[in-house]
């Protein structure tokens, strides 16, 4: 079985949502494949100084532009993952999550919330209460995580012990260590891992300056890297894969790589 | 505060305990440091055939070289790890363990039962019963792992999160994967490992072609490869570090590393 996912790498203009969208619905219309994977926050940009910037930005759930989405791949028979800033209502108020979103054939099989925030989003942003999971479409078992989930391994684990082939990973990363480490991470869970990041620069009212790096990649359960994308430029790759590569966890005769792990002995 | 280690990459002979034990205390009388880490059954060789022949080299924990070595370790005021077969009593006979010490002044601090056998050593070894701990030297805290543990992230996790700045990491290693991947297990823990693999070649009568990789390496908490070893020849290397780096978890002024842990949503 194969199934071609396309690594939809973008540059988001900051909360320019209509824009944002326009431009990813294009690319997907433009795109032959299975699963198309949009970086973290695709929709909004990442660069928020305040709340109150958020707030103005943020949707639910269900919203026009998901309705367009749910629209092209239930028409196409695709499936679309991505990035978006979350208002929930909550007892005292908004809340508001750096989620993503997994929408298959007319359906939002998965809204994932965050679960490790990064530097200033642990200040408008609420950490992730979903946790982890898996959704089988079409044979092919997802999995999503964004970003910053990278640097705990406890998150692609997770993934990997509810059965996930492939996970997706958009992302908005500023520094260059995550796409030198998913090599460990493919490579001890034996899953694809298809990190989407973004390119551009955004600065926020903080000063912080933030170069995105590219670099989105898709790496096998071996470890091999069937697709990097460049640094600083938009590009979309596809890639045919098996998924069903990533369910065995034999490593050679003697060792199952999720029979061999030992709980008794972790923290 | 600063401790020099000294990665002593051996070529261990097939059950020629006398001879590589005496080349090992040849290598650490020649060379000046505090920490010194010899390679995985350091003492014993590697490719056992079958249960007989392992039970007639393994060791009690007390035994005529590790006397030696703890002589030594009081005389120079130094700590030694490496691994060894061990032969423990059990309540059918003996049970054997691919264990791990760290010896320093003059004391057995640690002995360490291999938590994840690699291929055939299931078939004779026992899977470790210790778990993960970590002692505290001379204000420098070491934790051990062996080999095939670099596999699961849990047990650099466990490590970390006993407070190791250290993660001494005795190794017979015959795939490349393990040194590439260490990249991520330092950052993802802000640990220093010294993985240190043995050289040589060596066959069983399963006709496994044993080849081990070298390359021992030390990698700093910032993924900094700061010691690469050949991948062919004896060689014993010494750097100095700061173990008290591997103390700040701040990834920056928003982000804990362990604080950062959501282990309500781990597996």
């Amino acid at each position: 079985m194969t199934i071609t996912l396309a690594l939809v790498q973008t540059h988001p203009r900051f909360l320019a949502l209509e824009k944002n969208h326009a431009h990813a619905v294009e690319l997907i219309d433009s795109t032959d494949a299975d699963v198309y994977v949009l970086p973290e926050l695709y929709l909004n940009g990442y660069a928020f100084s305040n709340l109150d910037e958020l707030a103005r930005t943020a949707l639910p759930a269900e919203n026009r532009y998901f309705d367009e989405l749910l629209a092209i791949s239930m028409e196409k028979g695709i499936a679309i993952c991505g990035g978006y800033a979350e208002s929930a209502r909550g007892d005292a108020g908004p809340t508001f999550f750096n989620s993503a979103f997994l929408i298959a054939d007319g359906e939002l099989l998965v809204n994932y919330r965050k679960t490790h925030l990064f530097f200033r989003e642990t200040q408008f942003f609420t950490a992730g209460d979903t946790g982890f999971s898996v959704v089988e479409w079409r044979d092919v078992r997802l999995g999503v995580m964004i970003c910053f989930d990278w640097f705990y391994p406890e998150a692609a684990r997770a993934l990997a012990l509810a059965g996930a082939d492939v996970i997706l990973h958009p992302s908005n990363l500023v520094l260059p260590y995550c796409q030198k480490a998913m090599y460990a991470r493919a490579v001890e869970n034996r899953v694809f891992i298809a990190t989407v990041n973004r390119v551009g620069r955004e600065t926020n009212t903080h000063g912080d300056d933030l170069t995105f790096t590219g670099a989105s990649q898709l790496v096998s359960p071996s470890g091999e890297y069937l697709v990097t994308l460049p640094i600083d430029s938009e590009e979309v790759r596809t890639v045919e894969i098996d998924p069903t590569v990533a369910r065995s966890k034999q490593i050679n005769e003697f060792n199952d790589l999720l029979a061999g792990r030992r709980p008794e002995f972790y923290r």
